[in-house]
């Protein structure tokens, strides 16, 4: 089961980092990191750099495609080459799936047309201006397309798609196994629970840049 | 601020992206990815290489350290390099943090002699081996030592050390950034609330691995 970690120039780490630790751990999973030339890729600050194995032009029908986001998917809304390669995957994946603002590049390349999709909170409206239908869940699930709201949710998403894969006690253990048992010290992780101060400082902070 | 994120071949990648996420946007964040040699480091499948850009010749006075877990720790737990490393950052540490089995590479460096400490939950007994006292709570905090729980729990610890770093509405601000808002489709992440049958199958699989 070859699966497709998309990667680019100013992702956001944890984006693509949260699905593949748990969806790595599916028996006969092949991971490979992908992006449109293979080498090092940076993180959005630049302190990290993830390595792509492979060029787009080496991965053409992988199972699982992962779209990732990060700041520098505004600009790849209209990178032909990397919309091109999205929709060819697409044609013969098994699952088609985003986190973060990866679900603007799937909206971005046709493929939200009609459907329900989540995307990171700062950008979640604008999906509508590709006809996708913006939904404010974590996880949305429609067909083979799964899309997972903000950063950290690719996580949950991970865990569901192993749940579809391999069976609701293998991604218990692959959750026990990540120790996935989260106790963050605040509850502010949505735009719901958080402060209105701090919703608004970060709406500011991100304004046309997701 | 310079926060120094250890890697080694075959860490767990979410041990140290986690926290890395969340650390990276602290004002004045200066992070720098560290192994024994800089280059290409994989982790524990093979599947994905993070750059070290820093071998640890080159960083020496962090203020905070982060050291990551993964199989590869029962090594390096006899890897005196690693071990004086550790233990000569830690001399000049605002923070020395670890997550997963990282704790292992702090024990046995001697730094958690007659401290509270964690672990990934398969390796939490074997802390006592080094003086430590296993605490099975996700995060642990004595003086300026913060362990974390598996994998995963490096994402709470991060907005931990935040708060501790910035304040609470800053940590709430990064949580929200990253949308942390965590809804995993089971309740299966710590050996409390997993099946029995799950936990024994890991426990298994884990036995003398970690």
């Amino acid at each position: 089961m070859q699966i497709a970690c998309f990667l680019f120039d100013g992702i956001t780490a944890l984006d693509i980092v949260g699905p593949y630790e748990v969806l790595q751990r599916l028996p006969e999973a092949d991971v490979r990191f992908v992006a449109k030339q293979a080498g090092e890729i940076r993180t959005d600050n630049k302190f990290l750099a993830l390595v792509a194995d492979h060029g787009i032009d080496e991965i053409t029908e992988p199972d699982i495609v992962v779209v990732p986001g990060g700041f520098a998917t505004r600009a790849l809304e209209h990178d032909e080459e990397t919309l091109d390669w999205i929709r060819a995957v697409d044609a013969n994946t098994t699952w088609t799936t985003s986190v973060c603002t990866g679900s603007m590049l799937l909206a971005a390349a046709g493929l939200l047309e009609g459907k329900e999709a989540t995307s990171h909170w700062a950008s979640l409206p604008r999906l509508a201006d590709y006809g996708a239908i913006p939904t404010a869940r974590r996880v949305v699930e429609q067909g083979k397309v799964i899309t997972a709201a903000g950063v950290s949710s690719g996580i949950d998403m991970g865990l569901t798609l192993a749940a579809k894969i391999a069976g609701d006690e293998f991604a218990q253990a692959v959750q026990l196994g990540i120790e996935y048992d989260p106790q963050p010290p605040f509850d502010a992780g949505s735009v719901e629970k958080a402060p209105d101060q701090i919703v608004e400082l970060l709406a500011n902070m991100y304004a046309g840049r997701v």
